[in-house]
Formats: structure tokens, C-alpha cells, sequence
């Protein structure tokens, strides 16, 4: 195929608005779909291209872009009768940038093969910011030479932007990252929490730590969230939850015991619950409050 | 008591040697015994005053400084007969910055205020290089007066310092600041173990995720050490195990169950029956390679 030019995006919330948005920024033509059509009014009004069907759209376009919700959904536009690799045209990218099951991105890579497809699996990390500023690091698994050929989208929308390996590398490596994230939040709440029991200002032990052995993305983002009683979402807890849960499965595929994962997950299956899914994920402070 | 002079030093370890040699280049006059004379042997022909014990030492000095191993070190030197309370001179400064228990260091202030001495608990982070460049972060629990008193002491061995409140809060800060470090080097293991299990090389995934948010001094520090099999201690896994234990036992006091806590505490003392002991606590890795 020659070189990309119509691009396809569906998923357009929080990350994958303004995510089209850079693609359109950098000059690709922007293909769009909605379950919702009223969340795509403000980018038709902005020039992007609007489809009836996922299927129509995926026929119009070089490159397909995703990123949903949960990997059902992935699932169902993909490999649904109606989807993607269904109506796809023969030679064009499907890039799956929703962090999902890897397990999952090699059968859609498989399937998308067998159509004449180039697939990639391409989660991100760096949240609405990151997205809106197109800072996003993204990590991406598949063929080297799609890789290459999709590199002008990911620049696009990001800044490290890593090829991981083959089909199903860049969601590894996204787990990878959610599993340090689990223990890095579970250490920062088990330690504010600790300080807290023993009667020390929580901000006070923040500005002694912050800057030492403990310093780190999750306690400079989030202690001063927890130290406000700001429990508001950066990255929700149902969503971490599906991640660990896809990582702690992926684990015990691999016959390796993470404890201190499925501790964690543990917990903030505990919190979802008790209603705090649609939290930030520094809720997880609220396991500590209640003594069980 | 008048302005401090006279430096009386005990610990003369990796930590110590060098904080003491700070406090003289700041112009302190040092006053130093140890256990085995030889350690001490360079100290002395650097101009340092040796003591043939420990209690003539604490009885020549405006202020006493100790970095010893374990908590049962930290009562001996300062509750024994021949120790600092009993020798020391009235209004003298006691200072512990042995990473200890904050129960003890309670005691020691206690018993230390009976015979009109002022202490204070000052542990501290940084490592042997902080130790070395003078630029430890301490965290200093005790009286507010003591505190300013003994800053011209702290400043000339760190820079980030802290007073975190009354006796204990100095240890207690440092317990909380240990919690953060195990969850966030548990993170990194458990991270890493899995790239590894999918077969993504750590080197990759580490180069991937280590701006984002899983960014940490614990993954920047020992992720390239364990990439490259070197489990030399920074610091060692039987010193964490011995402050972790202290954090566990202070949370149970406290009625807090800390899991995270508690779960890598469990696998590092695994380790120490493994004989992992004097390995740094990046070794946490070993831990997930053998399935058990």
C-alpha cells in the first residue's frame, strides 16, 4: 500500500478525540464512526469525515485506528461480522491503540493476516494530557516493516514512541507498566496511610519524601490529590482494574506468581465493590481507611 | 548548653565514616570510638580523637552521634551501663540516626529528658553516596529547640531536612518512606519478571516505560542493574528486611493492615533464608525466577 493518507478512528472519548484531532493537526484525512453520533458533532463540525457504519468507515480508510473501552470491545470491532478486518480493504493498518489482552492482539493479528491486513497492537500511557499535547508514549507490537510504514501516526500523536517486539509486544509492555504502576500506588497509599496512623501530617511526609528513594511519577501525580481529599479520576479504577486483571491472567498463563500484583488487584476489586470504580485510582487510600 | 563543638561519632560503617569526615570538614571537633579500633584507624590519623570506650567518648562531647546496625545495637549503645545516657554530660544532644524503631527511639528520649539530655531520632536516605557528597535527606523527630539546636550538625551531612514532630516521628517518616520503596521495587521485579516471561528483553521494556508513569528512583536505579545480573548491594536486602519488620510491627501496633506490605516483606525474607541477605534488594528479582 502506498503511503497513508485517509485514516479511520473509532473511540472517541477522553484519549481518542483529541488523539484525531493531532492526526488531522498533521494532515491525514479523518475518518470517523460513533456508537454515539453526538459525540462526534464537534469533529464533523471540525472537518473530520463522518461514516454511518464502523464497516463503512473501515472501508474508506489506509489505516483503521481504535481505542475502546474494554477488550469485548476490541473484540466486537474487530472480529464482529460488521467490523473491521471484515470490511477492511485488503492491504491496510488496523492499529489497536485500547489496552487490552495481548492474547487478544495476536488473534486479531492472525485474522487480519489472513484478509491481507497488517495489524499492530499499540497501547499508550500518559493520559488526557498526554493525548491533548500528543506527549503519548506508545508502545507497539507487529511486523517491523507496518511499524515503519504507521510511524507517521504514532508521531502524530506522541513522543516515545517504542516497537516492542512481534504481535502482542506492545500490550506485554503495557502490562509490564501497569504491573510497576500497582506497586508503586499500593507503596505510596500504604505508606501515606502509615503516616497518617502514626499522627504525622501527610504533606509533611510527602515534602521529606518526594525527592529521595521513594520519588516517582505516582507519588508526585497522586499524594497531593490523597492529601486534598481529591479522589476525582486521572485514570479510573475500573479501567486499572481491567488491566491488572488482563496482567494477572497473562501471568498465570505464564506460570509466574505475582503476589504483590494480585494483592493489589485484590484490592481494588474490593474498592469497585464498594462503589469507587468511577474514582481515580488513588482511591486505593480508601482500602486503608476502614480497618477490613 | 552552649553552641556544639565537640562531635562525639559512633558508627563508623559506609554511612558513618563519611558523615563524620563531613562534620569535621564543616569545622566540628570529632570524637570517635568503635568497637574494632581499626575501622577507625584512618579516622584517627585524619585528625579525629579517639576513646578507649564508649563512655568516655559520650562523656567528652556537646553532642552525640550514633549509625549503628539493628535496633538491639541502637539499646545497647545508648540504655547499656556503660552507654551514652548513662555518660553523657546534662544537656548534652543524643543524636540516633541508625535506621531504628520508633518505639525505641520513644524510649530513648524518655529515659534520655530523665537525666537531662535531649535526643533526637534522625534517620536518614540517600545511601553512601548521599553520606559521601553530603547530601542526605534526615528526617528528625524530637523537640523543636533540640532540632534548631543540632541543624548546624545536619546541614553539614545533608540537605533535604526535616522535622516531622515530636520523638518517633524521625523513624516514623523513615518507615514510611521504606513501605514506598518496597512497593515501588516490587513493582519493578514484578514488571521486569513478566517481560521477561513474554520474551520481551528488560532492557527494552525498561527503555519503554522509564519516563512514563511508572518512572521512579527505585526502576531508574536498579532496573540496569538487573539487566545486567549485578545484585551488588546499594543497600542491602538484611538492612530492609530489618526495617520493613519494624514498619510491620509498628502498623499492627497501630491496628493497619498493610498487605502490600506484608507480602514483600514475606518474599524478601524468603530470600534471607536463601542466603540472599547480603545481596542489594534489586535481588527481589530471584524471587519470582524459581516458580515457588
Amino acid at each position: 500500500m502506498a503511503d497513508i493518507k485517509r485514516v479511520g478512528f473509532v473511540g472517541l472519548g477522553i484519549m481518542g478525540a483529541p488523539m484525531a484531532k493531532n492526526l488531522q493537526k498533521a494532515g491525514f484525512e479523518l475518518h470517523i464512526w460513533a456508537r454515539h453520533p453526538e459525540e462526534a458533532q464537534e469533529l464533523v463540525a471540525g472537518g473530520m469525515i463522518w461514516h454511518e457504519s464502523l464497516a463503512e468507515c473501515a472501508a474508506a480508510v489506509d489505516a483503521q485506528i481504535t481505542i475502546v473501552g474494554f477488550p469485548p470491545d476490541v473484540e466486537a470491532v474487530y472480529l464482529g461480522k460488521d467490523g473491521i478486518i471484515a470490511n477492511a480493504r485488503p492491504g491496510a493498518y488496523v492499529i489497536d491503540m485500547t489496552t487490552s489482552s495481548p492474547t487478544l492482539a495476536q488473534r486479531i493479528e492472525a485474522e487480519a493476516a489472513a484478509r491481507g491486513l497488517h495489524a499492530l497492537d499499540a497501547p499508550v500511557t500518559g493520559g488526557d494530557v498526554g493525548a491533548r499535547d500528543a506527549t503519548l508514549a506508545i508502545m507497539v507490537g507487529g511486523a517491523e516493516d507496518d511499524y515503519d510504514a504507521c510511524l507517521p501516526l504514532f508521531r502524530a500523536m506522541g513522543t516515545a514512541i517504542s516497537h516492542m517486539g512481534g504481535p502482542g509486544m506492545g500490550q506485554h509492555t503495557k502490562m509490564a507498566n501497569q504491573i510497576m504502576i500497582a506497586g508503586a500506588m499500593a507503596g505510596v497509599c500504604e505508606g501515606l496511610s502509615y503516616a497518617r496512623a502514626k499522627g504525622i501530617p501527610m504533606e509533611r511526609v510527602f515534602g521529606a519524601v518526594k525527592t529521595g528513594s521513594a520519588a516517582g511519577t505516582q507519588l508526585s501525580g497522586y499524594a497531593p490529590r490523597i492529601i486534598k481529599d481529591d479522589w476525582a479520576p486521572g485514570f479510573k479504577i475500573k479501567h486499572f482494574v481491567k488491566d491488572l486483571r488482563i496482567a494477572r491472567e497473562e501471568a498465570e498463563d505464564a506460570h509466574l506468581d505475582l503476589d504483590m500484583l494480585r494483592q493489589v488487584l485484590l484490592n481494588y476489586e474490593n474498592l469497585m465493590l464498594r462503589d469507587f470504580g468511577e474514582n481515580g485510582t488513588q482511591a486505593l487510600m480508601k482500602f486503608y481507611e476502614s480497618g477490613d
